[in-house]
This record gives structure tokens, C-alpha cells and sequence, in this order.
């Protein structure tokens, strides 16, 4: 099969593609006929060298994709081959064929293209998991969503808006900000030229944000807790902006706040199952009603991989950017 | 009445016995005539004026009391004139008398005198809170507790051994790690003389602490993270060592951990009742069969309460000291 290898880390140029074996299934996996990948900013940090495969994952990127079962291996209940489907990977996404343990398959929803559906899984779960399974944001809090026009966050801005949140984005143009207000985002802060905690705290009459979606890590992490209501949760997924940060206790404990730093990629495959299967129960009739929807900002075949890392690089697009297979 | 009073902030001298009005219960409250109050780190950090009374609060230390209820004020149910109670206060504990809401009094347990029931309120409250509640440790879990000879440590050893969880201490003599070991610790570090992260690791096969709880605050708060195991949770509840330190975010996010930093003390008076509930339902029972007991180092007269702060400042002691009235 094909599929986009990195024999040496680096910049755009590392992104090969390829003629190499196809994956098998295993016990309890299922063979995926690709459809479309998710591009993800984990797979350029995995491209630079810097977020390497956990042990037993493809070495190839890509966290998420939409297919068509073409095999089951054994001990596989409730899926059928030839079933549309889109699944939450480990790796291996960015190729023909994928090999993924049954327990991270969602089936397609009603009212999504085949295609579409290839931007939900990592998105969805990623979210879900964070702010509300670890985060537990509750109807009339606030959630402020640092980078509000990306694959995450517009995800985030609408999942919280149907739960009853008050929703708080950060983005970097006037563009990407007008999305988030479309997407229902109530309080919109443009970083380049506001603070955002003083937005912020203006804006909820100086309760700050009950849930904060960080993707910046250490350069945000003193304000973000500036940022945090009392009780606040800070979920730190991603670290743009380094990661060594100081952290205040004091101002910590004066909150009674939690600083949260995980990722979904490297945890077991029983919990990503229980995720995705909350994600199933909780999300999934959400979309199929039309109350929430994939953002896609563009679609380009496998071949045009490069292109689709420098579009995330350049990060003006707002929503997913997918590859077709 | 007598209380101790703070005129101005300083050394142990700051503690000054005077004569002032009594308090007055306000709806929902009951006025208790103090019969001995416990004597809380806490309550150093206030006469050096690093902790003010939160808003509402006593002016005068103090956060938890045992005594007899003297009168009754508007609105209360389940209480009576002439019982006895211990009690989680949000302050003035070194008093002849004391107001506090219902929602914050507990009865004495069978099989602990009075007197005794002084050590029980603040200390239980904050273990199963912050270890329990907060941090959600489980039978089979390890728990490490940092001064494992303090009251707080003293408590967390029992209520862990009582869930099934394996514990370490970290305590800076030989005896007071014996102490531990006697109440049922089963790693135990000198501080002095170990590397508490190489120790941890070492006794339990790498795996390291499901959770940590912490009164040291910044100097350990790198150390602590190294030290968390997978899915950790790192409580602060006290900063000893300092308040701004570096977390890496790298770390603790490749752990998918948390730092929680908190207090029981500035809590608003439904939370302190939601605790102070959870620690009858769960923990009373253990305290009336005999398997968890208030581990008392000394009993001092209120006008010794100079001497009873140089104790904890020696930090020589062994449980809890006790001012009586």
C-alpha cells in the first residue's frame, strides 16, 4: 500500500510517500480501506521528531481517519466488513490501509459524508475527554477555548455551547474570531492585539473561566491561571508556546484551581475505548441531529501532504484540513 | 470571654490572651463552649500575617474545636443545648466560646473523649477531602504523604491503609518514621538523608505515587512530579517550601497528571458542609471501631498556646497538639 513515511525528522520535505507493507489486524482490530485522514498538529511535532509513535503504534502519522472495513481480525463483535466507519488511531492514518482495535470505531453519522467524517474522531474525542470527562464543565460555566479556529476549537465552541456554557475564545484574526461567533463563541478575544485574561475578566464580571482548553503550554501557563475561576480546571494539551513554565501555588491554592496536562494519543487502548464509547453516547446524537458539525477548511489528496503541514503551519486556516486517499 | 488575639503580626510572641465579646450564632449557627481546640500550621502562617481570615471569618486562630453546645441560633435542626460536638471552623478555635454553621459540626465518636475530638474536624476534613474526594485514591493505589508525622500525616496513613491503599511518608527523624510504620506506612523516607523520588520508585517497581499530598509546596513541586505515577494527581495543601516554582508541563503531561492546589479553610460554608457529610457518612465508622484514632502529642492550657506554637515550630512532634480551655 502507500503511505506517507518520515525516514528523517525535519520540515515538510521529511514527508515521504511510499510504497510499504499493509498492516494486518490483530486480535480485536479491525482493517480500515482508508477514505480520509485528519491532519493534526501532533502529526508535525511527530514529523519534526518531537512526539515520536507510542510502543506498538504504526510508525506512520496520522490520529484519525473515516474508511471502509475490509478485514475484522479475530474477537471482533458488533462491526462487519464493508461497514463505513471512522476511528481514532494511534498512528498509521496517512495511508491506503489501517489496522485499529474495534473498541475505537465510531460508525459513520447520519447526515455526514463518508469523507467529512474522517475529521471527528481525534477532534471529538479530544475535547470530550478533556473538557468534559476530566474537566467536568457544566452548564453555565465558562470555557475559555485558546485557539478558537482550529479543528479543537471550533469543536470545543459548539460542544459547550449544546451542554449551556458560556464560551470564551482566543484566535489571532478577525477572520478566525467571526467564525467563532458564528459557531455561537459569546466572548472573543483576539491575542494579538488583547490580553486575554483582562478580556476575559472584564467580560464575566471578574469571574475568569471555570474551564480553560490550552494548547500553548508554558508561555500561557502564569496567565492562564490568572485566567482560572475559583474551583477552575486548566487542561494543557499541547505545548506551542514550550514547556517549562513557573506556576504560582499560591495563586493556585487561592483559587482551589487544578492544572491538568494529559494527551489521549499514549493512553491504553481500554481507555481510549471508554472515551470513545462516551463520545458515542454523549456527542454522536448531537451531530446527527445537525446541533454539531465537522469544520473542514479544506480537502487535498495524500500527494499533497506537504501542502496540507504547511497550511497548519501557516495557521490561517480555520477548522480541519483533511487528505483523501 | 478569653480568646487569643493577634494585635499585631509577628513571632510567637504576637499571641497575646484577651478579654472579648462573644460571638453572637447567627442564623443557622450554633455558639459552642469550647472545650479544646487543635493548634494547625495554619494558624502559624496567620500570626505571621501570611493568612488572613477569609471574609466572615473570626479575627481570632483557630479551625477546629471540640466542646458543648451552649445555644442555639435561628434555624438549626439536629443539634441541641448541652451536646457534645467537634467542629470545622473557618477560625476563632482559641476562644472560651465559638459560633459556627450546623453544616460544620460533627458528634464526638464513641470511644473518643472530648477533649480528643479537638484533633478530629480540620485534620479528617482535609485528608478525605483533598486524598479522597479531590484526588479520588483507590484500594491498590499508592499514596504518598509528605510529613508522615505531622497531624495531617498522622490521619492520611490510617484513612489510606483503611481503603486498602499502599502508603509512603516522607518525615525527617528516625522516630517519627517508626511512628508511621506503627500506624501501618509501607515505604518509609528520611527526608534528610533520601531522595524521595529514587526511594518511591525503587519500593514500588517504578510505578511511583497515584497520589501525593503535599504541604511543601514549590521546592518540591518538581521533585513531586517526577515522583507521580501515570494518571497522578499531585494535591498541594501547604507551601513550606515556597510558593512559585517550575512545573514541567512536558512531564506532567506525558504522565497525563494533575497539581491541585487547595484549601478547606476559604471554602464557602455548603462545600465545608458537603466534606464535613462525607466525613461522617465514610469516616466516622472507622473512628468508632477503633480503626482510625486522633493521634495526640500534647494537651497545653489555652494561656500556653506561645509554648504550643514553638512545638510546631520545632516540628519535633508527632500528631497533634491540643489547647485546652
Amino acid at each position: 500500500m502507500k503511505a506517507v513515511t518520515i525516514p528523517e525528522p525535519g520540515d515538510i520535505d521529511a514527508l515521504v510517500l511510499a510504497d510499504v507493507d499493509d498492516p494486518t489486524p490483530g486480535p480485536g482490530e479491525v482493517l480500515l480501506d482508508v477514505a480520509a485522514a485528519g491532519v493534526n498538529r501532533a502529526d508535525l511535532m511527530q514529523r519534526m521528531g518531537h512526539y515520536p509513535p507510542p510502543p506498538g503504534a504504526s510508525e506512520y502519522p496520522g490520529l484519525e481517519v473515516s474508511g471502509t472495513i475490509a478485514a475484522l481480525g479475530d474477537d471482533v463483535e458488533g462491526f462487519e466488513v464493508g461497514q463505513e466507519v471512522c476511528a481514532l488511531l494511534s498512528g498509521g492514518g496517512y495511508a491506503e490501509k489501517v489496522a485499529v482495535p474495534a473498541g475505537q470505531l465510531l460508525p459513520v453519522p447520519s447526515g455526514v459524508s463518508l469523507l467529512d467524517a474522517a475529521a471527528l474522531a481525534e477532534v471529538v474525542s479530544t475535547v470530550w475527554s478533556n473538557v468534559f470527562m476530566t474537566a467536568n464543565l457544566q452548564p453555565g460555566q465558562t470555557l475559555l477555548a485558546h485557539g478558537g479556529g482550529s479543528g479543537i476549537g471550533t469543536m470545543a465552541i459548539q460542544l459547550a455551547k449544546q451542554i449551556g456554557a458560556r464560551v470564551a475564545v482566543t484566535a489571532g484574526s478577525t477572520e478566525k474570531l467571526d467564525f467563532c461567533r458564528e459557531l455561537g463563541a459569546d466572548i472573543l478575544i483576539n491575542y494579538r492585539e488583547q490580553d486575554f485574561v483582562e478580556e476575559l475578566k472584564e467580560a464575566t464580571d471578574g469571574h475568569g473561566a471555570d474551564v480553560i482548553l490550552d494548547n500553548i503550554g508554558a508561555k500561557y501557563l502564569g496567565r492562564n491561571v490568572d485566567a482560572l475561576a475559583t474551583s477552575g480546571r486548566l487542561v494543557v494539551i499541547g505545548m506551542q508556546g514550550g514547556r517549562k513554565g513557573e506556576l504560582d501555588l499560591g495563586k493556585l491554592l487561592a483559587k482551589r484551581g487544578a492544572v491538568i496536562a494529559t494527551s489521549l494519543r499514549a493512553r491504553p487502548a481500554e481507555e481510549k475505548a471508554t472515551i470513545v464509547a462516551s463520545v458515542r453516547e454523549h456527542v454522536w446524537p448531537l451531530i446527527e441531529k445537525g446541533a454539531v458539525r465537522p469544520i473542514i477548511h479544506t480537502t487535498l489528496p495524500l500527494d499533497q501532504v506537504r501542502e496540507a503541514h504547511r497550511i497548519l503551519e501557516e495557521s490561517s486556516h480555520i477548522g480541519k484540513v483533511l487528505l483523501t486517499i
